[in-house]
């Protein structure tokens, strides 16, 4: 990982022995504890991906279903689509609209603009003592984001980019792709509009989605419903400067077709 | 990249000195010849990344404009979407039919499943004769892809995975994130239902888009525009076993909620 490499390349490394996480958790010591652990010093463009789960859990942002009181419109859509009024509750609570609903699949505007189902809650994995704990996602994973790079800018000397990122279903396409829903310290949105191709021609795609390139890259890694690859460190990439918001991912509905 | 890493470890390596390609040439040679000057000998469960323009400009998908006779369907959506009528003939022939039409926009179910913009045909970085000349998708990139991997098999004694990835926009997101269209060797969706998680709940997110995730991951090394890194090793994963074609990424239209 260390030297300069001959030939363009990146390296995707799960850090090792991340803890089950409890709220309050401190996730930056933990990601510093690993690095040294594994002999890894972080250097400048680093990227470290979080999972939302991670964040969440840390940030205490579980609700015990049986303090949750549905309301009448809850009571409706849970009716619908089969689904615990609770469980609806929370996900309209989470939510600025429903996008689509049919059979069981509830899709909404998530408060943070995000589209996706079940307004990103968890059910699954939560803990040990049943299954009235949910899991909703992190209050503002942007600001957290910005919180683990200051902190471990702090503790390491190095301020890494920083990644949170959720599964989300897709339009189109069969599969869950893992997608930033917080981001800190590079551009989540690539722009090269106004670039060139080799024949001198304006580029035709010139907008990437780069933050979310770089979480499905480390869902290649950290797979799908364990917790033993919450973190994952992408070294390599040079990157696109700017604030960084995983806000800045989301397609404003104004522009949106398929809202 | 040869050692067995301690932590689990992807390396991604964009493959030197792929030159640029013109109807007829073979790039299952080409790969191989890089991969030889990088002193790299491909190894059980690598994938080899590709992106969809080298393949289109190996089997010659070119259509020059001028040779194309508009039809009035296409003459009255390049009116609305203030295209060359001549272009829209060509992506209404690749499509099976529109799915959104608004400014400039003209978003089609492609014949071979995709929804994207303007059937996925580029105008930039085509050839240096001119404006004329455009490159349509492969004609069948998951045969593409089968022809490649046997034709590597044969070259280096390994049968890499292949993806053959194309950049796309995305409902709800903003930027473009590469896509599989084409895929041979291992299962394009990963499918993890019946799993459990830690706690011995059931995955509540259990069908990954694995082939997706890969050309993501590639999208992060070969970036935009440029063709000095249109193919991408990646290395390091253990791969869904399966026949394997990108085709099982396109969402049945009975199954899509925003189609």
């Amino acid at each position: 990982m260390g030297s300069e490499p001959e030939l363009p390349q990146l390296t995707l490394l799960a850090l090792p022995g991340i803890p089950l996480i409890q709220p309050g958790d401190d996730l930056a010591r933990l990601t510093a504890d690993s690095l040294q652990r594994a002999g890894l010093a972080l250097v400048p463009d680093d990227v470290l991906v979080i999972t939302s789960k991670l964040v969440s859990k840390a940030e205490g942002r579980f609700v015990n279903l049986a303090t949750v009181e549905p309301s009448a419109q809850a009571r409706e859509v849970a009716e619908a689509t089969h689904k615990d009024p609770r469980l609806v509750e929370l996900i309209l609570r989470e939510s600025s609209g429903i996008s689509r609903m049919a059979g069981e699949v509830l899709i909404v505007r998530h408060r943070l603009g995000f589209t996706l189902a079940n307004a990103g809650i968890d059910h699954s994995n939560v803990g040990p003592d049943g299954e009235d704990w949910v899991l909703l996602l992190p209050e503002d994973p942007d600001e957290s984001a910005r919180r683990i790079r200051a902190a471990l800018g702090d503790l390491t000397g190095v301020q890494p980019g920083i990644v949170i990122s959720d599964s989300h279903g897709r339009p189109f396409r069969m599969g869950t792709c893992n997608m930033a829903i917080g981001l800190a310290g590079f551009a989540a949105v690539w722009d090269l509009r106004g670039q060139h191709d080799l024949f001198g021609r304006v580029l035709r795609v010139s907008m990437t989605g780069f933050g979310d390139e770089l979480a499905a890259a480390a869902g290649l890694l950290s797979g799908q419903g364990a917790e033993s690859r919450p973190v994952v460190l992408i070294r390599g990439l040079a990157l696109p400067p700017g604030e960084g918001r995983a806000a800045d991912l989301v397609r404003p509905p104004e522009f949106d077709l398929y809202k």
